[in-house]
């Protein structure tokens, strides 16, 4: 850290002991697995200061515009809208979910059977080490997976501004018009945590910060269907993973500047690994900061990761909202209809995802899918059978693995990676 | 059985090997479990020869019921309106899921981490051995739980008759709108299916024949508030297990004349088990026909079940549908206010089961709670820690097992019944 965040973190009621514990495993983890990276862009210098501030600077600047009397929202998932946010505003950030903490106080709250990832919010909140989440003045939280679902009724109590959002489970008129009603209901809450009344404006503006976001953001994933590929996967992840903390307009420049470059070394034909790395598409569940095993060993596998089917990646990026709305109940419906295209498995049947699967696999031309699915997740590891089955049929080559957050399965893990690749060869 | 069946199994495509085989062990399993109980009510004899006939009279008229140009409905869930199933003339009966068979064939086409119930289902349809599900003219999943929502897409392709229902998380105006909704669209698939267009009178003699059903048992749980019970667990939990298959009105009489005994019984002051046995409720996952380990358990421990806060059981039963409506739509609402009061763990939050917990304790006079918890249930699991807190700040002893179709940890949990109940003495 470049400043003394101490007192910060102290007046957050963070527990300052655990949390130098976490940022120095943070630290050391970020060491080895990104700056270890051979020709990397130098954009990605961006990068490694966000992250060797992301609870520093980052932090700084929320509290900041706190004591400017802007409000800080915090959130668990991409069907929280950030055009409503940004409208009244205010600024949402994601909240810790990576990294196991607390696991023994956790599983006290939650069954030992719940994925990683909702654990992971637990910890994060008993062990007092998220500064993002003490820093909001609302959480929200969301029903999308049963776990999740379940969980913000044990997580209410330990928050006092827990809001929860309810999410339809089938693509249906009725699905959408819930949909609907619950950003409404989001967008009254908003204004009532704000004082901030949204207005045809300030929702346009919001929907084209945000937009822009998802451009850049999408332009540098596109950028990976070049062989040399100009980014490795590990990076990628990583601008996708700071998609949910940054700040949305610096974020964008940051990305697009990136983007240059790796244009400049597609036209240069450099790239990150050899041409002819056989290239790999992660589908599944969300990979937050700083769960990096997957990629890091797909990456020393002697494979380079060309695309995330995931929400930490294109599903939760790839769609723009609509600018043309000229009321705000126009641009409501407008972000109404890009949420809802949102393939997560939440939804039953989910016949987009497949789909969204097989193109990516043709876009990246990828050698075979690696199905990412976290240990008791129920949604994505109900999917991935019939998907694996399904991209076996059109010989694309699938590798269905179902981890958790700790290391204890890293050889087995990588042993399982190492042979597929060898497949794909 | 008393009859030889096997061309009515064949002709419903049974595989008539393995079908002989489960009869078998569940033959003896009955044997064993129910017909060494004493003290038993004469009434049981009735259930005892609807056990004998489960997969054979009752099959029988379910296949001349089809002959006669009825339709056979098949449910998984108290969720499906048995009302709207009658109103067409149609006959609904619940699906085999309370035992594992073909497991290894499952675990294909489903995660490891599923539920039993949810396996079994699959593994009945996979084996061939649910003459229920092989009669049905049409098979309704509804989303419940997120593994029940997507293993239905896996089941789809494996019949070719599912229909599927849509159901709210919340206990909203907008989750009511949906399942109103969801009935209206399931009555219109009930409507096509049979031929036979719902009316004023056939809907209010449904009404009325399922609530009297619903009375019956009702009834005969209430009955077991005396000391001493006048009817094991085991038997009531039959009686609820029943519930599901028999003929309505049939079923009905048939319990209520055993309520006749048991109330000449509770005269007597004669029950199962000595008076002052300790007494227990039994709350949370429902228990298919033949998953009957956690009451021998119990009852072969020294303690008697008191009542089941379950699907199969109160949870399913206790509330009838409002008889008065004079509207079609009338009763289609007063269905589904009578269904949105089912506090399954699937809604968030849900306060009202752990408010029913609470006073069955108190009607019952139970000295304790056991929450029954199948492995990888997420919505009951996640909510059995804090109804578990809830439950011992009010003084109420609460044993939280988790659990699944095998008989392996039989030993663990009978030590742990064993210790629960002696500190209920």
């Amino acid at each position: 850290m470049s400043e003394d965040y101490k007192q910060m973190w102290s007046d957050l009621g963070l527990d300052l002991g655990a949390h130098d514990a976490l940022l120095e495993v943070l630290g050391q983890g970020y060491q080895q697995i990104f700056l270890s990276q051979k020709n990397r862009p130098e954009g990605m210098a961006y990068f490694d200061f966000v992250m060797s501030e992301v609870h520093g600077l980052r932090i700084k600047e929320l509290v900041d515009e706190k004591a400017a009397g802007r409000k800080i929202i915090g959130s668990y998932c991409v069907f929280v809208p950030e055009e409503i946010v940004l409208a009244a505003n205010a600024t949402l950030v994601g909240l810790c979910s990576g990294a196991d903490f607390a696991t023994e106080d956790v599983e006290r709250l939650l069954p030992r059977n719940t994925c990683a990832l909702i654990k992971s919010s637990f910890g994060f909140k008993l062990g007092k080490v998220c500064p993002y989440l003490e820093s909001a003045d609302m959480i929200v939280g969301e029903n999308t997976c049963d776990g999740k679902k379940k969980a913000y009724e044990s997580l209410g109590p330990l928050v006092d501004n827990l809001y929860v959002m309810d999410l339809p489970q089938v693509k249906s008129e009725n699905g959408k018009a819930l949909l609907k009603a619950e950003y409404l209901r989001f967008q009254a809450a908003v204004e009532k945590l704000t004082g901030v009344a949204i207005t045809k404006d300030s929702l346009k503006a919001a929907i084209r910060t945000v937009n822009a976001k998802r451009a850049a953001i999408h332009r540098l994933l596109l950028l990976r269907k070049a062989d040399p590929t100009p980014i490795s996967g590990l990076d990628a992840l990583l601008a996708n993973q700071v998609f949910f903390y940054d700040n949305p307009a610096r974020f964008t420049e940051s990305v697009n500047k990136i983007c240059d470059e790796l244009e400049k070394r597609i036209d240069n034909g450099q790239g990150v690994f050899p041409a002819k790395t056989p290239r790999i598409l992660v589908s599944g569940c969300p990979q937050a900061v700083p769960n990096w095993k997957l990629p890091m060993i797909v990456e020393t596998a002697g494979a380079v990761i060309v695309g995330e089917e995931s929400c930490v990646g294109e599903r939760g990026t790839r769609n723009l909202t609509d600018e043309s709305g000229e009321t705000v109940d126009g641009m409501i419906d407008a972000i109404v209809d890009r949420h809802f295209k949102v393939d997560c498995a939440i939804f039953t049947p989910n016949p987009d995802r497949l789909a969204h699967i097989q193109q990516m696999v043709a876009d990246y031309k990828a050698d075979g899918v690696i199905h990412y699915g976290l240990q008791f997740c129920q949604p994505y590891l109900m999917e991935s059978i019939p998907v694996e089955k399904a991209l076996e049929d059109a010989q694309i080559p699938c590798l269905r693995i179902e981890t958790d957050y700790s290391m204890e399965d890293l050889g087995q893990l990588t042993t399982r990676v190492e042979a597929f690749v060898e497949q794909l060869k």
